[in-house]
């Protein structure tokens, strides 16, 4: 096997493109007002840089960073290579790219930022999560910070000088939130000493930046039990003068890290603050009890960044398998298999080989067209500001409903995407040489941090599917049958399509079993909601997906040159609509049989040990 | 978290026993004729001692072992204290329990070897490949070999002092048998020189044995090519006088072991055979182009072992979720969750956990139920063999017809539920210290290694429901139908014993389906046959547990004091009906759709890179 084949993380621009100028019509809304220095031209340009990137410099760390941090006299040293590849990310732009031009980003389209950290994340998913956190905590200040905190703050932070970290998680308080119990006591200046522990802390701490700001749940003393009594605080591991210069230790102290099943290269840190009680913390933008709700605008971000991170990872899976497939040769072509002397061929040959290639590709490219649809409302949404609020508040709800989808969905199929590749490989893929089965690693944790995918599933079914008094959903289901009905006499996907529409009508029965059992059923619908939110995520993703072929289909009538491109297209639609959405109104039917057998079995017959 | 809760293996030996004595009836043919050493008592004592045995001594070595093997002086060592662990085995007599007692084994029948075998693999599953192929090698030495061969390596190989392999493996010949290159030339003395490499030769060295036999596939000068001209070889690691003493070293040099995501303590070797043209290999039973006639005996065994390894993994998964779900606190219950003050609770209690859990339990069980079938089989063929042909042709019949399906469809679920496993743990499952992480990784080869899961699905379409004119499968079918018609007005599970009855009425017509495919339209058989192996696998396996769960109805209906643990049996058979049974027919219709999209597309249009 040449060594050109392992650990190589590839992209396929021409597909990011795709997505783009296609199928989301980002010229739509690019070159004018807010994103007037964004053209075809521009866009392309960077997705080229961030690929060469992505090739030259952050891939080739990720097997590195896969042997893991260490703590060094307290502490995390990341992997060799990692700061300097740190530094070049900012020197290059690539992660200011979406800030605000006055602390020096460059103001790209959602769309844009969504690809080239697709790209980063696919090369190295370990190494972008210090960045990440940075600007994710950097936006979260941007949004609720006083003018004060801003100005201390954030141009560093969006330089790269210094990390930023989300504390939520305690050792008691995981996926229950309400329970965390660091404490925030007035110091009578308007600041407060904190003292608690965090545990599972993504980079919370590095040798990559010079300080880092935590962004720190917690309850000021005498406020009430549960996530309404809860305070944003903004903790620097080093205390920052007035002038912006570093001070002292404000007494962070790192507990240690975890030593996980992958994301190696990611510190998850234990911090203790103020074990010396000298550990102080402004509340963020001076309100108090506001904790979960600002901490929810970087949580949405940060859940967007976790779908963003499996398509990544699923991607870079899926054209190491792709590439594998057509160098491996074993065994003759199907037609031959009798004859022993016929010549070996490629195994990307075999019906089964195709058949897990082309589930891959569907998957990813759904996904991404998924991602890539909820960076552009994004977009929309800021384009439409102040100008059409009901154009605003439709592409914001989109967003709000979307965004467990995307992280539950993104990752669940990143997992599998991921655990295809290997089957793919044969053998070679449970060997570490061939890097797909650190894309199996890596990618698990997706499923669950930033709040788990039943986590997810909750939010979407119980406060996502009725927000805005059902309005959200109502519209999607609309655009999904709108498109249904466009399309219902297609030449190439009538039937397709037409799966599609019955899958979103049980899509609808489905919403209405929930909404049935959310009056006195509770445990129904909790036990059900994983189910809903995948229907949902097929029913969307299945759309997004025959959408792109019935494009790449108009693009062949007309004579494009790119058949094979947009060939690739079309069968990821048909083999969707096929494989995937073909079977959702089976799954749906399974609701209406309200098996409560889970939840009304005694704890004892799990098992008599 | 309790440290009790960290890599401590659990077993649930009276969900073994109900397996044995009440589901698959083993009183029928124990405690007579060639058992009749082995009645309820006897089974219930290895039973216990190997679970202590599992818990004392093997299990203690399950993370140890992941730090895997390392080569030194070109040797393989394993593990510490895998050497004082494989000794014991032996001592205490695990291995060769169901060795010939002139051979120093018991003759246990299979059901209880395969039960022994799991909790051992269960608690550390590369610790128990070093003497599962050594006494796997046996058998096929004891079945083929020659008098002379029997009495040279046989009772050190069943006594735990030589190892053995099955190398069948080259760096070009993976799924692709035929394409073995491995020469062997006759040296006149009836004995050959074999020269070739084989790789990814399981326990191919160890320091745990003073000798390891491998047994050899190659081409004699001047065979044919493919399969028909592979002749199987004696191959020992150091050569063996007439007397069983040992002689000088045979030319078969280590080239190195992998570095791979999991079984870490399982040594993955390269082997150069003939580096200095003086490997000398004896002919197995001395016949010429028999190697994969001969080799299939093993292989069958392997892959029954493959799936027992798969629910061994999956089985302390499944019991390492639950204790961890038991005592875990997070949240608060479903009623009370608008209560910030209300009392935290362990998370069994949560809905989505009950599912994952009865999830994880359905699938352990009715694959453990497979298996006890499955060596029940073969347990009975042994016992009529020589009084009754019919039946023994319907017992081996079975075992041939499922033991794709227990290979398959017992690993990709192992899989599966360790992955659920994870989920369980949240946080804590992505983390070293808790075990199920070790379990992900480990499982994962068991798709892969015996013949990769699609190797086994064309074996199942390709040959197995076609053999003996499809007596066998009809076998099958008539058993299920059976089963249906006598159940069908159950009391607790009528309507889910129809859902069987549908579900095996769409595999007949799946059947059917490929059958019609068979003639001219193979690539469709290709792409459908894993779907195929896991609808034929859910109407097995789900049969199997509305079995159980009728039994265990009837236990209750009799006034049975195991409340808790029958209604264990029966909420997982509900289970599996209401989640999986119901979504079989489904899954046939796709079929129908005879998508041919993955086969027809062009290499080209899986990607422009």
């Amino acid at each position: 096997m040449s060594n050109t084949l392992r650990n190589r993380y590839r992209a396929d621009l021409r597909e990011l493109e795709f997505q783009l100028f296609e199928q989301a019509k980002v010229e739509e809304y690019l070159g004018k007002d807010r994103f007037e220095a964004w053209g075809r031209d521009e866009i392309r340009m960077v997705l080229e840089q961030a690929r060469d990137f992505a090739y030259e410099v952050v891939g080739p760390l990720n097997q590195v960073g896969d042997g893991g941090c260490s703590v060094v006299d307290g502490r995390v040293r990341t992997p060799a290579g990692f700061k300097e590849a740190f530094d070049k990310t900012y020197e290059l732009g690539f992660r200011a790219l979406g800030a605000p031009a006055e602390f020096g980003g460059q103001g790209s389209p959602r769309v844009l930022t969504c690809l080239v950290e697709e790209m980063l994340s696919g090369s190295n998913s370990s190494f972008l999560t210090y960045s990440g956190l940075a600007f994710e905590s950097g936006e979260l200040l941007e949004a609720f910070g006083t003018p004060e905190q801003k100005h201390r703050y954030l141009p560093n932070m969006f330089a790269g000088k210094w990390g930023g970290t989300m504390c939520l998680t305690e050792p008691q308080a995981g996926s229950d939130v309400g329970a965390v119990s660091t404490r925030a006591v007035p110091l009578g200046d308007g600041r407060y000493r904190i003292t608690g522990t965090k545990s599972f802390i993504s980079c919370g701490d590095s040798d990559l930046v010079e300080n880092i700001v935590h962004m720190v749940l917690a309850r000021i003393e005498g406020a009430p039990a549960g996530t309404k009594g809860l305070s944003l605080f903004v903790v620097p591991r080093v205390r920052v003068h007035d002038d912006g210069t570093l001070g002292e230790f404000n007494d962070v102290a790192l507990g240690g890290i975890e030593h996980k099943l992958g994301i190696n290269g990611s510190a998850t840190c234990t911090l203790n603050f103020g074990e010396n009680d000298a550990c102080v913390g402004e509340l963020m933008g001076g309100v108090a009890h506001q904790g979960i709700k600002q901490m929810f605008m970087m949580m949405n971000a940060a859940r967007l960044a976790v779908g963003i991170q499996g398509v990544a990872v699923a991607g870079s899976a899926y054209l190491a398998a792709l590439a594998y497939a057509r160098e491996r040769k074993q065994g003759s072509s199907l037609e031959n298999f009798k004859d022993p002397n016929a010549p070996k061929v490629a195994i990307v040959n075999h019906p089964d080989v195709r058949r897990m290639l082309l589930d891959m590709k569907a998957r990813v490219e759904g996904v991404r067209a998924l991602v890539v649809k909820v960076a552009a409302h994004a977009d929309r949404a800021l384009a439409f500001e102040g100008r059409d609020d009901e154009q605003v508040a439709y592409h914001k709800g989109q967003i709000e409903l979307l965004t467990p989808i995307v992280k539950a969905y993104g990752s669940d199929q990143s997992f599998r995407v991921c655990e295809t590749a290997i089957q793919v490989h044969g053998g070679a893929g449970y060997i570490r040489d061939y890097g797909v089965e650190q894309d199996l690693r890596d990618s698990k944790i997706f499923s669950i941090y930033e709040g788990t995918n039943h986590i997810q599933a909750m939010d979407l079914v119980g406060r996502k599917l009725g927000q805005n008094g059902g309005a959200n959903f109502q519209a999607l289901m609309g655009d999904v049958q709108g498109f249904c009905e466009k399309l219902r006499d297609h030449a190439a996907f009538g039937a397709d399509v037409e799966r599609l529409s019955k899958a979103s009508e049980s899509l609808m029965t489905a919403a209405m079993t929930m909404f049935g059992w959310s009056g006195g059923r509770l445990p129904l619908v909790a036990a059900n909601a994983n189910r809903f939110l995948e229907v949902m995520s097929e029913v969307v993703v299945g759309w997004q997906l025959l959408a792109g072929g019935a494009l790449a289909h108009e693009a062949l009538e007309k004579g494009s040159p790119e058949k094979a491109f947009y060939e690739g297209k079309k069968a990821a639609a048909a083999y969707f609509s096929r494989n995937v959405l073909a079977l959702v109104p089976g799954k749906v039917d399974m609701m209406a049989l309200e098996d409560e057998t889970a939840v009304t079995m005694s704890d004892e017959a799990f098992a008599t040990v």
